[in-house]
């Protein structure tokens, strides 16, 4: 069954050429925006044309964060004045209408602005620079190691009278795109602006501040963000009923949003479009599940994770029952294997044993103990024994699109994103005809 | 001591910046050509910066093929004329002066040519158009299935005194790239013209083909290429003489020439910076081998194979004894494992058992029987003993660029290319330690 699940999407495969569609014909699709409800409407017109038994939408309110019309810029003014590549952090607010100056401060970590106090940060911008670790083998654990100075270190400046605030890139790669990302304010706390620079422009910043002779270098900063009113969004689901236990879940999905900055390839179309090919795939070999199978579409993972919210809300209130839930979004990249979340070392070992040399011959051996994904975390807590997977590609190129204006379809490789389909719908089969105990 | 080479690779590590030299500053590099004579030269240069024990170069006589100055084209003449991407093969001829025309005949295999025979074949030009088996989980299985087309297709053509041929690029993606590459001619046949064409054109020829309306569908296409007398090249050698056995050798290496068309960037720049890197990162670390361990850039690797019959051969009369030899010839791709040749399965089950778990939190631990590589496989027929390993990135994008004029530095990833350069060095310290037995 593995074999020819492979074969029918390797010969006839079409999460490619969906990706294409979503990614050029509609392309960026921050939640809140039109291209947002684009999406919304054309995913489900996709999903009903793969007559799967069940396709509708769920319906959830959404953050309306918008980037603004006029054009975001920095200036470093040290000797001369440099201008450097940034992009305004998801959530944040703009600088006055002129722009912020201020003098600009280099630290290393959230916890260095303690040491340094508000007598040193107030009226400044802080620029936190600590780079990507390249020692992890995974680049995501880099990600989640120097990712607190997006996720946390604007507010934490903001509570020390920061003006604003400025964080390398989320990268290792030295370029010139600035990576932008959601931060977090707390309710209580000052919104202050803040935006990522590029590692290259960061790299040039770090290194005039650290020269004697310049001793007065000011940042000079403009971004035009809004936080408008709550929109209206959907969710996106496609079904087939099981045969036995229809009222017992099995799940696929990745989310249909995206960052504003390019077509949201990477992050999440190839998982949008590998979830609904998984379930095609099952489809079209006549496949008659024995629980419900799903793709889902979710909506609004970048900035706020409602439709991962509402999606756990509405699987308590209808009373579903779900055996896992496998979520897509790491890239379309070449497969390695699946994480799975909350399961005890015994039983892992015990799923890896069976079912990793059923996997291994199309890349996709390694399963192991690691994150479900952010839309699929709700149900854990809403949805009692769901087991949350997450498909591991490989990580070594993410960082080099994720969250920049590079995240585009020409990144992507049809066989890549193929053989990560089948892979998943390899995966729902498995579990589908043996469970996970 | 593993988890110290990666560490040193991904923070200290200097072949993706070599790679960027060899591909901007020197560029293609075919056998005979002066810039693969500058790339000898380099090399050896850099093989000294990094004060290994011994230095060399060995002399070899390479053939000396050459592309042309005259730009290469073809038409399709149907009802209206369709210029299309086409590159001479390697080691063929000219066309006549002005272009050769001729009717065309698509066939999908050389045992067609039998079927239709000289009555048929006689005067035309023929296109073998058996596309890559999207099947093939490794592409590479792909290549060596559908490879016979260009590797036997032009000589078995001229048999039937075809006029030329034009094959269908040996790659699964559809683009405009023609995929030049070797062909072999037998020593009393007819040299006759043979080009790859792009598959996007060859799916336009064979549709044009396959329409009654047009029954004398006609190509046209002019190379200039010509092979010139042998030209004198080089082997370049690097070597970390062995504290026990001076006279035993683990050997890694890629081959320094490249096609003409491009870079060389993935075929095979990143095998032969990986190689030298890893012995510069088992040097830098202090490691003593007990073995002595050489980095080879073998020359000619891709029309001839000189360089690899001269290593052997001069490994054979300086009575040196190989236990191992490396090759990364597969592209600079994130790493999967190693494949071993001509070993008993039993052998390759217990190496697996003992290294795979050490490799495999690196991404490299699939241990597994393959081929060595072109370059040392010549070894095994003088070196009694020798274990032939290749280097086993991902498969899935080589085809991409694989021949082509997008095999560009641009297309090598920093940390791919790093983790297969610390796989090499570690598997190199395993040897050197453990042996192979």
């Amino acid at each position: 069954m593995i074999r020819k699940i492979y074969d029918e999407e390797l010969v006839n495969g079409q999460c490619y050429s969906n990706l294409h569609y979503l990614c050029k014909n509609i392309g960026q699709r921050i939640s809140g925006s039109a291209n947002a409800q684009k999406a919304v409407e054309w995913g489900k017109k996709l999903m009903e044309s793969y007559a799967f038994d069940k396709v509708y939408l769920q319906p959830v309110m959404v953050p309306h964060w918008v980037r603004g019309a006029k054009e975001e810029g920095a200036i470093i003014k040290g000797d001369k004045k440099i201008s450097v590549h940034i992009a305004a952090l998801g959530m944040t607010v703009a600088t006055p209408k002129n722009g912020l100056t201020a003098p600009i401060i280099e630290v290393q970590s959230l916890k260095e602005l303690e040491t340094l106090g508000a007598g040193v940060i107030k009226g400044k911008i802080v620029f936190f620079n600590r780079p990507f670790d390249p020692r992890f083998i995974e680049t995501l654990r880099a990600y989640g190691t120097a990712g607190d100075q997006r996720f946390a270190g604007p507010a934490a400046a903001a509570k020390y009278g920061a003006a604003g605030v400025i964080v390398r890139s989320l990268t290792e790669t030295l370029d010139f795109y600035p990576h932008t990302g959601a931060t977090s304010y707390t309710k209580d706390g000052v919104n202050i602006p803040a935006a990522a620079i590029s590692t290259k422009d960061a790299n040039t910043l770090s290194a005039m501040l650290k020269m004697k002779s310049l001793p007065a270098v000011k940042f000079y900063f403009k971004q035009n963000c809004e936080l408008l009113p709550d929109a209206p969004s959907f969710n996106v689901v496609g079904e087939m009923t099981g045969s036995e236990n229809p009222n017992k879940f099995i799940t696929v999905g990745g989310h249909l949003d995206s960052w504003d900055l390019a077509e949201g390839a990477h992050d999440d179309g190839t998982g949008v479009m590998q979830s609904v090919e998984a379930l095609r795939l099952l489809k079209v070999m006549g496949y008659k599940p024995k629980n419900s199978i799903r793709a889902v579409f979710f909506i609004n993972e970048e900035n706020g994770d409602r439709g991962g919210i509402k999606y756990a809300e509405l699987a308590d209130q209808n009373k579903e029952e779900h055996i896992a839930a496998i979520e897509s979004d790491l890239g379309g990249f070449t497969p390695r294997g699946f994480t799975f979340e909350g399961l005890s070392p015994a039983r892992i070992e015990k799923i890896s044993s069976n079912w990793s040399k059923l996997l291994a011959p199309y890349g996709s051996g390694v399963l192991t103990a690691g994150g479900g994904g952010s839309d699929i975390g709700p149900l854990a807590e809403k949805s009692k024994g769901v087991v949350l997977i997450g498909y591991m590609p490989d990580s070594q190129r993410y960082f080099d699109v994720h969250h920049t204006p590079n995240d585009v379809f020409e990144n992507v490789n049809k066989r890549e994103l193929e053989l990560g389909a089948a892979s998943m719908a390899s995966l729902m089969y498995l579990i589908d005809q043996h469970g996970l105990n």
